[in-house]
């Protein structure tokens, strides 16, 4: 089972290396936070603020490789958590058939918010993450 | 026609925003330089260096994401230079055909040193370039 979930907030330091983004439960209360990288901290930030640039940046291109390679994306996933790491994946269709593309979650929600497609966590990993 | 061009150097400066990345032609002497972001430049760094991540990071993503769609990276070419701003293309080959992914000449060379595929530079932008 998959939970949707909501960007609920970016917290961007200039002074720590690491940036947080929290995740809110779409229909409840569940909410947790992972640590990003600055550079996609930024990333995701630019592209909720609908800041455009004229040529594609590296997410852009991402979401354009997709296109051209004839996939639609339709969600991104938080499937894992291991060692505290977090695990994610693109779900993108193609000829009929979902494929799952591996990535990081900051990847995975900056590619989100510029495609605007649904972001999901499993259920027994947001148990995991919502617990701490 | 098109020049297959090499990476010289890449000037990474804490100081100032913009990095420099030198490319030179791979059988002759002309050289020019391109000015690029300071996380292209690292991305681009870290590759070359043979630096490894656990976790796909977002130039691993492009390439994923290319893998995962069937499509298999031939090369990329930096194929315009308009009003000081350099176009550039990832080469994919897929169903037996070229589709080519619109990006900055940053992107396509971190991808480029990933995938250790050719980098190829249109020879008119490189009669433009290399004369500055």
């Amino acid at each position: 089972m998959n939970v949707a979930m909501t960007l609920r907030r970016i917290i961007i330091s200039d002074v720590h290396e690491h940036q947080l983004v929290e995740l809110r439960e779409l229909d409840g209360s569940r909410r947790f936070t992972i640590v990003i990288g600055y550079f996609e901290a930024t990333s995701i930030d630019r592209r909720i603020r609908k800041q455009t640039s004229e040529r594609p940046l590296t997410h852009d291109l991402v979401v354009g490789a997709i296109d051209e390679l004839g996939g639609q994306l339709r969600d991104i996933m938080i499937s894992d958590l291991k060692d505290g790491i977090y695990y994610a994946r693109l779900r993108v269709m193609q000829d009929g058939e979902i494929r799952e593309i591996d990535c990081r979650p900051s990847d995975a929600i900056a590619v989100a918010v510029t495609s605007d497609v649904p972001i999901y966590v499993a259920e027994d990993v947001l148990d995991q993450a919502a617990g701490d």
